[in-house]
């Protein structure tokens, strides 16, 4: 059984070194010493005493996870990569919740979280209302919330890891307009949050900076529950049949979401219409799924990996140091180039 | 604040009723009885202490679940319908984690179990050995391992709940069979697990009894890793071009589940081949993503919520009291019929 002093020996640095590593103590460590002290712990296979961590530390050696539904594959990869990286990075285990983006459900995890003595949680909510946040937070959580920004000039005692939103629809409707298209919709479901504001607002400056403002629609229809699995699908499925029947019709399509252009992709044949013949359509995310759509689907790609990994040190981090303030870290995503994008018919027919 | 004689008086029914309802004690109760309380429990937003509660089951409330990865969309609705019956019927919390499918992993996150008090877990493995999960149980653990039978002949101290993946295999081969096929394969990613080999041989099992047992192949590519998320589909696209290029090419595939099946779609698209045109392809699962594919994905449906509520009785029910015995729980698949099976290019022209 090997213990610290071996790992600080293997890897030529002090105890405390390594205590910092297994305590999430890294904001001022270089990247070269964390993966010398990371190499040394797989090597000699170190598993710290875990009733002896909590004792020192204070708080159970797992984290929470909230997200509205795990059975979407958007929130299961990022769920995946946040505990794998919770896990063998910082030897943390995550609780799982599933919210459909109810409140009180959220607020019961959070109790729950505390009755456990949990303290470090991962909220993936996009909830406008953000105040049950805070409360817990008063109570005793490190927060760190997924996928929306801080509340603008409001101090906020939470961590905010996301896309810059804006970007990625900005992206995907300004390679539209590049390849031709001149009639635009923005496509989501109905209901607010605060990314899809954002994704509108970005939409929206792509289509201004092209003088296209009065042909960029935004269409939305509404869901029977908002935690988004099939039920996001089927929203682009039904809207797609609208799409169609629209006078003019938009020929480029952006999706709030992956799972919403599968719908689309899906109600657009349906409807008779070619992908990207007759109808040009862009998702976000980039899930892997999206690269076995028939076409492929043209998708914004987020940096998923990468975030999770912010995430998972941002409240391992402040869990070890309350004296690190909460900040906010956003992410660029990028445009991934597929088979669903092409220039509009009448551009084609007319050169 | 509602009292647990507040709940029962509402429903109508004794204290230790629902005292058996909140510790997972339901196995002779009347579903009657059970919704009455559970109506209750909802209307009067009853939270009982959980201290208390721990104090006198032994136990936290929490349960575990491993799944080789959550990006896995069949693994995520999984996870999805577990953490949701273990929350709303019985107030317990789920602790995930990702194995990849290693030992190693699944060891390490059954002794973290146990030294947070975490005395449930559900397995989904596959893994052919299970000499580690009865380890595990004899440490204290009580275990339900979903999607692989009991070794036969083997007493077990574990659960185990699984869709019947002979029949599963079967009803797709027989399908195929009835729709004129007459050059079969299986196709699966090489590397054995105990529910790929029931559905070999349930493959094999229609084939037989059509008299076609020379004509039903085993087709398998490896994987790079043996998680299953976009490597199935990976598996699946390079598959067809390898089946492209067979002479006589089979005309029905069976896909040793959805995703694989998702990579042979996007794979036979890419080789020109039309399905069902010139092959057909028929999944395994039943994932909603199936519906949106392109054709939609015949598939056989396994009855994932049903098998979730099981899972969850099970494990919070042994836990509540030992003396019931562990045992084997099989589920029954069901085809659903969409566009991605017909006649054979061979037998239309001939008709």
């Amino acid at each position: 059984m090997s213990t610290i002093a071996d790992v600080a020996r293997q890897a030529g640095v002090s105890v405390s070194t390594i205590s910092n590593v297994l305590n999430g103590r890294i904001e001022r460590m270089s990247r070269e010493t964390l993966e010398r002290v990371q190499t040394a712990i797989a090597a000699l296979d170190y598993r710290p005493n875990r009733a002896a961590r909590q004792l020192k530390t204070g708080h159970t050696p797992m984290l929470g996870l909230l997200v509205p539904s795990i059975a979407n594959p958007m929130y299961g990869y990022i769920a995946r990569e946040v505990e794998t990286a919770a896990q063998e990075r910082f030897e943390h285990r995550v609780v799982l919740g599933n919210t459909y983006r109810n409140q009180a459900k959220e607020v019961g995890f959070f109790d729950d979280l505390l009755a456990h003595g949990v303290r470090g949680v991962i909220v993936i909510s996009s909830l406008i209302d953000e105040r049950h946040f805070e409360h817990a937070v008063q109570r005793g959580l490190v927060m760190v919330s997924y996928d929306r920004r801080a509340t603008p000039g409001a101090a906020s005692a939470i961590d905010h890891v996301s896309v810059d939103n804006h970007e990625a629809a900005r992206l995907a409707a300004a390679h539209l307009i590049e390849r031709g298209h001149r009639e635009l919709a923005f496509v989501t479901a109905s209901g607010v949050t605060m990314s899809r504001s954002e994704k509108i607002r970005g939409f929206r400056a792509a289509a201004e900076a092209a003088g296209l403002a009065a042909h960029a629609r935004v269409i939305d229809g509404s869901t029977s529950s908002e935690y988004g699995d099939s039920e996001m699908a089927d929203v682009g499925r039904r809207l797609a049949a609208r799409i169609a029947a629209e006078r003019p019709r938009p020929t480029g399509l952006v999706a709030v979401n992956d799972m919403l252009a599968y719908g689309l992709l899906a109600g657009l044949r349906e409807a008779g219409l070619s992908v990207p013949g007759d109808v040009s359509v862009i998702g976000m995310d980039g899930l892997f799924l999206s690269a076995l759509m028939s076409p492929a689907l043209t998708t914004v790609r987020l940096p998923v990996p990468a975030m999770a990994q912010t995430i998972v040190e941002r409240v391992i981090g402040r869990m070890a140091d309350p004296g690190i303030a909460p900040g906010e870290f956003l992410f660029t995503p990028e445009l991934e180039r597929r088979d669903s994008v092409a220039a509009p018919p009448a551009t084609r027919s007319g050169t």
